[in-house]
C-alpha cells in the first residue's frame, strides 16, 4: 500500500559526502527491495559543488543518474546553486531545483519522512 | 493558525558550522518569511566555544544577536558551559541555558520540531 | 508508562564520533535518569572501525559495555561490518548486528524514535 511505504530524506551539504549518500541509498534498496520507498536527496551548501565541474565528479553525477533510473529524487537548493554560481541551464536533468533547501527538509519531515545526514 | 506553523530544530555541536547553521535560517526566514516558523538552534559539544570569545566569535555573535531578533532562539546545553569553562554570567542574553542538550533536541522532536544537522 | 518513554537514535558513521556520543548519552540518562528512555546507537560505514582493533578503540569499547548495562542498544550495520572486514565472531556481545543500518534508521524513526546525528 502506498502508504506504508518508507520515505527517506538524505541530507547532504559536503562533496565528500556524495559517497557515503550514494553507498547507504543503494543498500537501503538492496535490502527493502526497489519501489518500496519514496527516497529522497536533498542537497545544499557545498555539496551543490559536483553540478559545477562534471569531470572532476563524473563518477558521481554517473551514480547519482543511476539510483534516481530506480526512484530516487535529487533536490538542489537554488540558493545554493547561486552561492556556487551553477550554470542551472547545464543541471543533469534528474536534478530538481527547490527554492530553499531548509524548507525542503522541514516540509519532508512533516510529511513523515525519515531524516538521515550521513 | 499557531498549529500550522513549520517547527524546526537546528542541532550544532562545531564551531566551524555556525556560519552553515546562520545562512540556513536567513535563506529559510527569506523563503518562508517572518513569523512563519518556530526556529531553535541548540548548540552543545564543542559550539558552545564561541561563548568564551567574545573577540575572535564576534561576527558570528552579532549574527545570532540579529536572527534572534527574528524570533529565532538559541539555547546552550549546560553540560557543554561547565566543560568549557564558560563563564555564564557573560553569556549573550539571547542565549538560554538547558540542562542537558540532548534532551531538549528530543523534546522538540516530540513536540513535532523538525530536525536539522547542518 | 512505558509509552511516554523517551525514545533516541543516536547514529554514528565516523569512528572519532564516539566520544561525543558516550557523552552525550552518558550526560542524556544523568539527566533523564536510568531507565526512562529507550535509546539505541545504530553504527555504519567507517565507525564500525571499532570492532577491528580492540586494542585502540579499547577506552570506547568498555565504555560501550558501560553504558548497555544501563540499557544502550547498540545496533551496527552489516553491510559497514563487510565491507570493513570485520569478524563477526569477534563483536562484543553487546552489539546487535541489523542487515542494513539505514533501514534501522528508518524504522526507529517510523516508530517514533527522535533522531540525533552528534
Amino acid at each position: 500500500m502506498e502508504n506504508n511505504k518508507y520515505k527517506v530524506l538524505f541530507h547532504i551539504n559536503e562533496p565528500e559526502n556524495w559517497k557515503k549518500v550514494i553507498t547507504n541509498i543503494k543498500n537501503f534498496i538492496k535490502d527493502i527491495g526497489v519501489g518500496n520507498a519514496d527516497i529522497e536527496i536533498l542537497a545544499n551548501g557545498n555539496a551543490v559543488a559536483i553540478f559545477k565541474d562534471s569531470n572532476e565528479y563524473k563518477e558521481i553525477l554517473d551514480q547519482l543518474s543511476e539510483i534516481t533510473a530506480k526512484g530516487v529524487c535529487i533536490a538542489v537548493c537554488n540558493n545554493a546553486l547561486n552561492a556556487h554560481e551553477v550554470n542551472k541551464e547545464a543541471l543533469p536533468s534528474f536534478a530538481k531545483v527547490v527554492p530553499a533547501g531548509i524548507t525542503e527538509i522541514v516540509k519532508k519531515q512533516m510529511d513523515g519522512y525519515a531524516y538521515i545526514k550521513p
